[in-house]
C-alpha cells in the first residue's frame, strides 16, 4: 500500500504559492490509518514508551492511536493559552515572526520514553521545540514520528541527533 | 473505574468565574483512556458504523481511536479556514456572537451511518451545527459521543432526536 496515494494536493493553500499536502483522505480510509499506525510501531521495534506527545492538532489524530496500541499515555502539545493546567512554554522562530508552544507540567515525568508525532515534518521548527519541552521535562526522547517529511525544507537538520521517522517523502 | 475521577477542576478558565473540566489526566491514563473507548463502543451495540466524526479540536482525542476500533473512516470538522479542500459550512449561534463550522464536502457519502465525537457536551450549539452538517450531506447519525455532558446546560435538548451518550455528567 503506498500511503502517499491518499495524501491530495490542494493548490494555493494557506496562501498563494503553497502547495497543501491534505492528509484527509488518508484519515477517511481504515486501511491506510491502520496500516500508517503499523508502520510507525514497526520502527519502534518494539522500544518502550511511556507517553506519547501529540501536536496540535493534526498531530493528535494518530498520536492517541499510537498511545493506545504502546500501553502509552497521551500528552498534547498546544498552542498557547489552550492548556488550562500549568504548562512549560517554549518560543520557536518561523519564517516570519515566531510561536509557542505549551505542555502541561505534569504530562511528561522524568526518565519517561517518550514518542513524539506530527503529520507533517516541514521547516522543522516546530517539532525541535516540542523536543526541548520533552528534554527539560527530563522526558527522554526514543522517536520522532512524522507522517511526511517535505524534505527540500531540510526540517530533520533540526532534529539530530533525535532518531526520525517519516513514513513518506515529498 | 470512575472516569470522572481523571477529570481535573481548573479555577478561572478560560475566564473568571468559570470552572473549566480538564480531560488531560484522563488523557495520560491508558487505562482510563481504553474504558472510555470500550464504553462508547458498548453504547453502540455493534451498530455499524462507516464514519467517526471528530470535532476540533478535543473531539480528536478519541475519535480516531472509534474510527481504528469501528473499521470506519475519520472524518474531521473544524473552524472556519483549516480545512484545506472544498468544504461545507454551518454557522450557530454562542453566548455572545456566532461561530462557524466546516467539514470537507468529500467527508461523508450519502447514506453512510455516522458517530459524532466531542470531549463535552455544553449548550449542544457546536454539536447541533455539526449534526446539521452530516445531514446536510446525506449521512445518518447514530450516535452523538460525548465524555461529559454538563446537564445544567440542556446541550441534550439542542440535540433531540438524536440518540446521546455521555460517559459522565457534571
Amino acid at each position: 500500500m503506498r500511503l502517499e496515494d491518499y495524501i491530495r494536493d490542494i493548490q494555493d493553500f494557506p496562501k498563494p504559492g503553497i502547495i497543501y499536502k491534505d492528509i484527509t483522505p488518508l484519515l477517511q480510509n481504515p486501511e491506510a490509518m491502520r496500516e500508517a499506525v503499523n508502520r510507525f510501531l514497526d520502527e519502534l521495534g518494539g522500544a518502550e514508551i511511556q507517553k506519547v506527545v501529540g501536536i496540535e492538532s493534526r498531530g493528535f489524530f494518530f498520536a492517541t492511536l499510537l498511545a493506545e496500541k504502546l500501553n502509552a499515555g497521551f500528552v498534547p502539545i498546544r498552542k498557547p493559552g489552550k492548556l488550562p493546567y500549568k504548562t512549560l512554554r517554549e518560543r520557536y522562530s518561523l519564517e516570519y515572526g515566531e510561536d509557542t508552544l505549551e505542555i502541561h507540567c505534569d504530562g511528561i515525568l522524568p526518565g519517561e520514553k517518550v514518542l513524539i508525532h506530527d503529520d507533517v515534518l516541514a521547516t522543522g521548527g516546530t517539532a525541535a521545540a516540542a523536543c526541548k519541552l520533552i528534554e527539560k521535562m527530563g522526558g527522554e526522547i526514543v522517536q520522532c514520528n512524522f507522517l511526511m517529511d517535505l524534505a527540500f525544507l531540510k526540517g530533520k537538520e533540526k532534529l539530530t541527533p533525535n532518531k526520525i521517522v517519516s513514513l513518506f517523502t515529498f
